[in-house]
């Protein structure tokens, strides 16, 4: 998995940085989480194609996570989309774009499904044979969830140019779920640890954003590879991020150490800060192994 | 006054250009008129007070056209903004503001007032003693209306310096107002002519998008000084441009030359134009005084 970092604002619009998005990509899929104002051209921009997504996550519905969302959806059609999109948010994003479309009398050529989230429980909201996206229920002024994707445990990977060219289908798929295949008296015909290796380590990743210093989710991103934390002020400004329900650096780097994150992003910064440095430091005094969250740089998992 | 171009794109986004937006401003105020995605930062980009905006326009309810005006409304309200902010526009763009405010939680520190317009009339909607500002009615595929702004007659301009410095204030209100002040014996004290001189012509600008060709706005914006109306395709594309009420570089020209316009400004450029030497080219040929609307430029009126 990787993620790719469109935003790294917060509410108050600055040049310096983009209102919240990001992709989270694998194998199979392009994830949208949150959607800012302007994360269409962001897209256009780092060439992803916005067709290719087909589940956007939505964390809360303050703008700079999502008024960038009714564009996206208004382009997708443009464009003739026919491929169905599917939307996670909490309750009255369905509504605040099915009257935006009503009223342009936009009638979409594809289907576009809302799941409805309940913001305040972690729960599965997606799984399939390859990952596991969960609901963190997050501590904001609104309804407001992060997102924590696991991939599941992959196959074992065929050892190229070994395995004899007979091998049929139901042997390389035996194989590849770690079993040995068997001649008819019995005695092995392939060692599956002879024909394939082991697949890399499934990746997980947890997105949290906005939420002011939470302990409660600790259990559930434990161990997690990546964490995006929110880092909105710096230490000084403690107070009002306890005011505001927004976490400090150090309190996100806290959040990474409590739960043994492999690696800590921080982003979501308040538009007073120019240079990023100090904030950076004060994480990484609590947890050495933070990045700031810079837009349009790819993060590998 | 002056307009500054915001956004000369159309509903398909592109990283040439950005959705429609424009401020025109007079010696009094600055008007918003149209407010697609991203208008918030052409504000900043360009150092115009969004806080100095109390009047703000929309033509109609396609994204292209309004999807900004959320976030510049939450933003003003993040800046503390107190001053009251009206905006004119379709029916339902109130409903749209609202239910998202809603969400948010969000309350305003500011009176936000909403006049919904009837975009079939042409009809005063700001009369005051500097300025008259009317709707244009358009043909589109949802409601829609252009906008047209025409100054009031100035009041004639003191001579620095000339004045006596004794004159009272009503005196010099006569004098503005083109009349002589006259002694107790009715001799003339101060002839207007000798201490005054011309003000400048009142100026007008119309702005036209999104439209079909309409001749029926012809007698409306009749003479007006400056005349934007949107171009989106070429010639080649009339049929296109009919079948979705757009107009063509061309028939921009001729509503200016049937209006007899000193000067006009083609915009709301289709995405798939890079170059626009020849959509200039099409509309001169029929109306010399023509320029493409360029962002980021400002049109003295």
């Amino acid at each position: 998995m990787k993620v790719t970092i469109l935003g790294t604002g917060s509410a108050t619009p600055s040049l310096l940085r983009n209102p919240s998005a990001q992709i989270l990509s694998d194998d199979h899929e392009y994830y949208l989480i949150d959607c800012g104002e302007g994360t269409q051209n962001q897209l256009i921009k780092l060439k992803v194609k916005a067709n290719k997504i087909k589940n956007i996550f939505i964390s809360h519905l303050h703008g700079d996570h999502y008024f960038g969302l009714i564009g996206l959806i208004s382009s997708l059609n443009l464009a003739n989309r026919t491929e169905p999109l599917t939307i996670f948010g909490p309750k009255g994003l369905n509504e605040i774009i099915i009257i935006q479309l009503r009223y342009a009398r936009t009638t979409l050529h594809f289907k576009l499904e809302f799941i409805e989230l309940d913001t305040e429980k972690a729960y599965a909201i997606i799984d399939n044979e390859f990952i596991t996206i969960s609901t963190v229920p997050l501590i904001h002024r609104i309804p407001c969830c992060g997102f924590l994707f696991i991939e599941k445990q992959k196959k074992r990977n065929i050892i190229k140019g070994k395995l004899p060219s007979e091998a049929t289908i139901e042997e390389i798929i035996a194989l590849k779920n770690g079993m040995d295949v068997l001649n008819p008296d019995n005695s092995v015909k392939f060692n599956f640890k002879d024909f394939t290796q082991e697949p890399a380590q499934p990746k997980s990743y947890a997105y949290c954003s906005d939420t002011a210093f939470s302990e409660k989710i600790i259990n559930q991103i434990a161990n997690v590879n990546l964490l995006y934390h929110e880092a909105t002020f710096k230490e000084d400004l403690l107070l009002r991020a306890n005011a505001t329900l927004h976490s400090t650096s150090k309190q996100a780097a806290s959040i990474a150490k409590l739960a043994n994150a492999d690696k800590l992003l921080i982003g979501h910064f308040s538009s007073r800060y120019h240079d990023l440095t100090e904030n950076l430091l004060e994480a990484k005094e609590v947890f050495e192994n933070t990045e700031i969250a810079i837009e349009y740089q790819i993060y590998e998992i």
